[in-house]
C-alpha cells in the first residue's frame, strides 16, 4: 500500500527535487547506447548484454523510486504495517486519502489557469484528517454525548477509556474557591498595574520562571524519593503533548526512529510521528514478565531497526507505565542508561504518573539516578506534567526537564507553539507554592488512589478477571482473553464492541497500545466514584455470562 | 554551502535509506559486466564503450546522491541566502552546525560500542539553537533587562519593539477585578461541581464551544463593517504563532512555498519555517506604492519561484499590514481572490489588528468579501487573535477561520499541540460576552489608538522623519534613510545599533521585516503613554543630529 502511496506521489514530486531520480537519467544514457546498438556481429552481441542489463536496471529504478523524498522508508518500520483501529494513520488510509489527492494536482498540470481546481492539501493533513475515522477516537466523542449518570442518565456509557482523575477535585476545588482571583491579580490593590500586566503582556515562551520555581518543588515533593529539579532546566509547555513532540523534533529527524516498549499509551502515535516525521520501533513486553522491560528483548529490537535500515535515536520509556501501571527498578534504570550509553541512544523518560503511585514497590525517577551519576547526563530528558500528579489536565501544563543544554534551547524557542496562559501560570504558581495544600493533596489523592484500585481490582478478580501487578496511575490493566471469542486481535475488538454496546462500558483495548498479546484491556477507574463500581462489575458481569452460556 | 551540508549528512545517510541510492544499485550491475569485458575482439569492444558510460553513470549518482532524502532543494529559495541578522537561521549558520554533528556520528560508526559519544541533536533543533543568536533576539533580551522607567530607570532603554498594546490595559484589568473568580469558577455554590470539571477536565483540544461562540462575536463587534463568523469554522490555539504553523503544517509540504509580501512581520521567519520546513517567497512591496501589494508583483514573484522549481501553495497576506499599517482595499482583495483562483493557490489573510484600526480608510475582512462570493472559498483561511485587539497576548489565544472542511479537520486534530488552559478560556468567554464591555474597550482603545498615531508621527516630522500612511496597527513605518551613512543594510544595522547605544531605544529595522529598501524603521508606540514620547523624540533628535554633524 505505501509503494501505491508513492507512486501517485512521485508523480507529482517527480520534476521539481533536485536528486536522483532514475528516469530522466536512464533517458540521458540510453540514447547514446541505442546508438551503440546499431553496430554488427560482435559488436552488436557485445553491446545487446549490457543494453539489456540496462533495461532491467531502468525497472529496478522505476520502482524504487516510488518512494518520494519526505516520506519515511517503505514498510521498515513494523508499526507501520499494523491495521490497528486505533493507530490514527494507517497505511491503508493512506492509499485512499493519497488516490484523491493527485486528481486535483494532474488537473493543475493540464490545465495551468484551472479556473476551478480543488485547492491542494498537504499529505501530512490528508493523513491526518483520516485519523478523524479511528475508531478509538470516534468512539470517544460517542461516550461524551450519552455519559452515564446515576439518575440523570443511568443507562449512559461508563468511561472507563480516558487517564482522567477525579478523586480528589474537591480539594483542588476548595482551593481556586478560596485563592484563584487574588492568585491571578495579586491581593494587593497596589501592585494590581503590575499585575495586570504581569498576565496581559507577553511573557517568556518556556513559561514563567516563577512557575517553574513551584513546579520544581511540586515535583520534589510528590515524589516518594525527594529529588532536587533545577528550574532552569525545564521548558513548560501546554501539556505533555507538546512536550513530547518537541523532545520528538529535537532528538530526530524526518525518518529517525525510537524505540518504544509496548504496550505504551495510545496517544503516542499522534504525539511522535504526527508532523515529526519519525517512526517507532515497538519493544514487545509479554504477560510472562508483567510486562516489564527488558534489555534483551530492546536490544533485540534496535538490532532488526538497524537491519531494516532505520536510524534509532532514542527510546521513550513510560514510568510507571501506561497502560500497565508497573514500574522501572533502580537496576532496570541503570541498565537502560548503560545501554543508550552504548548504543549512543537518548531516553526519553516520561514520568508523568511520577506522584501517582499508591503500590508497595518503589518509584526511582531518572532524576535521582543522575543524582548519583555525573556521565551521559546529556541524553536523559524527563517530561512531566499537572495532568496526572495534580488531575489538571484542563489547565495544559507539561514539563521538559532536560539535562542537555542545546536540547533546552531549542526546546525553548518551540515553546512559543504551545506556550501557557499566563493568568493559568500566576494562579498554578500560587497553588504550587501552597506546600500545605499540596501536601494535603498529595497524600489525600493517593489513599484514595490506593482505595480505588484495590476495590476495582477485587471487583474484576471475583468475576474471574485477573488484573497485572501495578503500583501506579489510575487504571489497571486486565486479562480479558477468557472473554474474547477467537484469540486475536480481532476476537479483541469484538470483545470491545460488545462492552461498549451490551455493558455501556467504554475501555480501551490492548491493540490500541500496540500490545501483542490480544485480551487484554485497559481500565481507567479514577474518573469514577466508589459508587459506580458495582454497577460497572455488574455491567461487566452480563457480557462475561454471555460468553460462558454458549460455550 | 547548502551542498556542504548535504554532502556531511549524505555519508552518514548513504547507508540506511532504502530507495534509489546509485552506489548499492551500481555496484549489483557491474559485477556482472565484468564478465561481460572478459570476452575478446568486437565482443569487447562493444562491452568496453557502455561500460565506461556506466562508470560515468555511476559518478554521476555519487554526485546527485549528496542531496539527501529530507532536506529542502538546496538554494532554490531566494530568502535561503538572506544573512539579515534577524533571520532566525541562515544557511552559514548550518553549515558551522552541522559541520559539528558528524563527527559524533562517525564516531558510532568507528566503535560502534562508542562509550562517551556525543548525543544526537537532529539537524533542525541545531539550526533553531542557532537562531537564538540573532541579534534580534538578543536585544529583545537585553531591552528586557535594562527597561526604562520615568522614576525608577529614566536611563533605560524604551521598547519600541514590540507589537504589545498597553493603551487600554485599565479596562481589562477593571473587568478582570470585579468578574475573574466567578468566570472561572462559575457564580453559584450548586453549580460549583460542574465548574470545576469544566476546568480541570481534558477539554475539546480546538477550544470550547462556549468560546467559540463568544470569539465570533467579538470579531463581528470589532469590525467596522460587521460581519458574521460561523463559530463551527472556527479552531482555537494559544496564539496566532501556532494558528500559523497549523495552517501551513495542513496547505504546504515540506519544501513548498508561500508567496510573502515585504516587509512583513519579522516572527514568520519562525512561525512558518522552523517545522514546517516549507520556504517564503518575498513579494517586495516599495515605498513609492506606500508598500501597497501589487498584482503585478505577486504574479512576477509567481513566475520566478516556479521557474526556480518551487511548488508554490499559496499567499500570506498581512491586513492590517504589519510593519506599515495600510490596508488592502476591496478591489485588491478581489484581485487576490481571482489571482489565487486562476493560480490554484491558498490566501491565509492574517487578520490579528482588524480591529485596532484607527485612519480614516475603511478595513475590510476577507470574511466580508466571502459573504456575496461563493466560488473559491475553501481556499480561504483567516487568522485572528486577541492579542492585538483585545491586548491580552499574555492570554495565548489564535483562532484559524477556514472554509475548508479538510483544512479545519486537520487543524482541530493539530490543536492537541497547543490548546489553550480551560480557565483562560472560561473567563474570556464571560469577558467577550459582556458585549457592554466589549463595545466600551473597542471605542476607548481605537480613540487612544489615533491620539498616540497622530501625536508619535508629528513628534518625528518635526524631527524631518517622515512616516509612509497608516490605518492601523500599534506602529508607525518610518523612513530613516536620512539618518543611515550608508545606504545599504549595512547602513541600516549601524543605525540600529547607534539608535540603541546611543539614543536608548529599540526599534525594529526593516531588514528583520525583509524590506527591500534599507533605512526603514518599525516604532510600536502603543506601550508607551503620552508623557514619554517627548523623551523618545528627545533621544532620536539626539541621533539626528549627531549624524548631521560630521557631514
Amino acid at each position: 500500500m505505501t509503494q501505491n502511496l508513492s507512486l501517485l506521489q512521485s508523480e507529482e514530486d517527480n520534476k521539481p527535487y533536485p536528486g536522483p531520480r532514475g528516469g530522466g537519467t536512464a533517458m540521458r544514457v540510453i540514447v547514446p547506447l541505442q546508438g551503440v546498438v546499431q553496430g554488427r556481429g560482435g559488436l552488436f552481441l557485445g553491446s545487446v548484454i549490457p543494453c539489456a542489463l540496462f533495461y532491467f536496471l531502468q525497472l529496478y529504478f522505476k520502482k524504487s523510486h516510488r518512494t518520494p523524498p519526505n516520506s519515511p522508508p517503505p514498510s521498515s518500520s513494523p508499526d507501520a504495517n499494523s491495521s490497528s483501529p486505533c493507530s490514527p494513520s494507517t497505511s491503508s488510509d493512506k492509499l485512499t486519502e493519497v488516490a484523491i489527492l493527485p486528481r486535483s494536482l494532474s488537473r493543475i498540470l493540464l490545465s495551468p489557469r484551472g479556473s476551478s481546481s480543488v485547492p491542494y492539501l498537504s499529505s501530512r493533513a490528508n493523513s491526518i484528517v483520516k485519523a478523524e475515522n479511528s475508531p478509538y477516537i470516534l468512539r470517544l466523542q460517542k461516550v461524551s454525548e450519552d455519559s452515564y449518570h446515576l439518575t440523570d442518565n443511568p443507562d449512559g456509557v461508563i468511561q472507563l477509556g480516558l487517564a482522567e482523575n477525579k478523586l480528589s477535585l474537591d480539594l483542588v476545588q476548595d482551593w481556586l474557591v478560596e485563592n484563584a482571583s487574588g492568585a491571578i491579580l495579586g491581593g494587593q490593590e497596589d501592585c494590581r498595574e503590575l499585575s495586570i500586566s504581569g498576565i496581559t503582556a507577553y511573557q517568556p515562551h518556556d513559561g514563567l520562571t516563577e512557575l517553574k520555581v513551584a513546579v520544581a518543588g511540586f515535583m520534589s515533593q510528590v515524589l516518594e524519593n525527594p529529588v532536587l529539579f533545577n528550574p532552569s532546566q525545564m521548558v513548560l509547555t501546554t501539556g505533555t503533548t507538546p512536550a513530547l513532540e518537541i523532545l520528538s523534533f529535537c532528538l530526530a529527524d524526518s525518518g529517525n526512529a525510537f524505540l518504544v516498549p509496548t504496550p505504551h499509551s495510545p496517544g503516542f502515535d499522534r504525539d511522535i510521528k504526527w508532523r515529526t516525521g519519525l517512526e517507532m520501533v515497538p519493544v514487545p513486553c509479554r504477560s510472562t514478565d508483567n510486562f516489564s522491560l527488558n534489555i534483551t528483548v530492546l536490544d533485540q529490537a534496535l538490532k532488526q531497526a538497524k537491519k531494516r535500515g532505520q536510524k534509532v535515536r532514542g527510546m521513550i520509556i513510560t514510568n510507571p507505565s501506561n497502560p500497565v501501571g508497573n514500574l522501572l527498578n533502580r537496576e532496570t534504570l541503570y541498565n537502560l542508561l548503560d545501554f543508550a550509553r552504548e548504543k549512543n541512544l537518548h531516553i526519553i523518560s516520561n514520568e508523568i504518573f511520577a506522584g501517582s503511585t499508591y503500590g508497595n514497590e518503589e518509584f526511582v525517577s531518572m532524576a535521582e539516578i543522575l543524582e548519583t551519576q555525573d556521565a551521559d547526563r546529556d541524553r536523559v530528558h524527563i517530561v512531566y506534567g499537572l495532568s496526572k500528579d495534580l488531575s489538571v489536565p484542563g489547565f495544559r501544563v507539561g514539563v521538559i526537564y532536560s539535562y542537555n543544554e542545546n536540547v533546552l534551547a531549542a526546546s525553548r524557542k518551540l515553546a512559543r507553539f504551545c506556550s501557557i496562559s499566563a493568568p493559568t501560570q500566576r494562579f498554578l504558581t500560587s497553588m504550587l507554592l501552597d506546600t500545605r495544600f499540596v501536601e494535603k493533596f498529595n497524600e489525600v489523592n493517593r489513599s484514595r488512589l490506593r482505595r480505588m484500585h484495590d476495590m476495582f481490582v477485587a471487583g474484576l478478580k471475583q468475576l474471574g478477571i485477573e488484573c497485572s501487578r501495578s503500583s501506579g496511575g489510575f487504571y489497571c490493566w486486565a486479562d480479558m482473553s477468557k472473554l474474547i471469542r477467537s484469540y486475536s486481535e480481532k476476537g479483541e475488538l469484538e470483545l470491545w464492541d460488545r462492552l461498549l454496546n451490551v455493558s455501556k462500558i467504554n475501555v480501551t483495548p490492548g491493540s490500541c497500545c500496540h500490545c501483542i498479546e490480544p485480551g487484554w484491556f485497559r481500565f481507567c477507574f479514577t474518573a469514577l466514584t466508589e459508587n459506580d463500581i458495582p454497577v460497572v462489575m455488574e455491567r461487566i458481569r452480563r457480557i462475561s455470562e454471555a460468553t460462558k452460556s454458549p460455550s
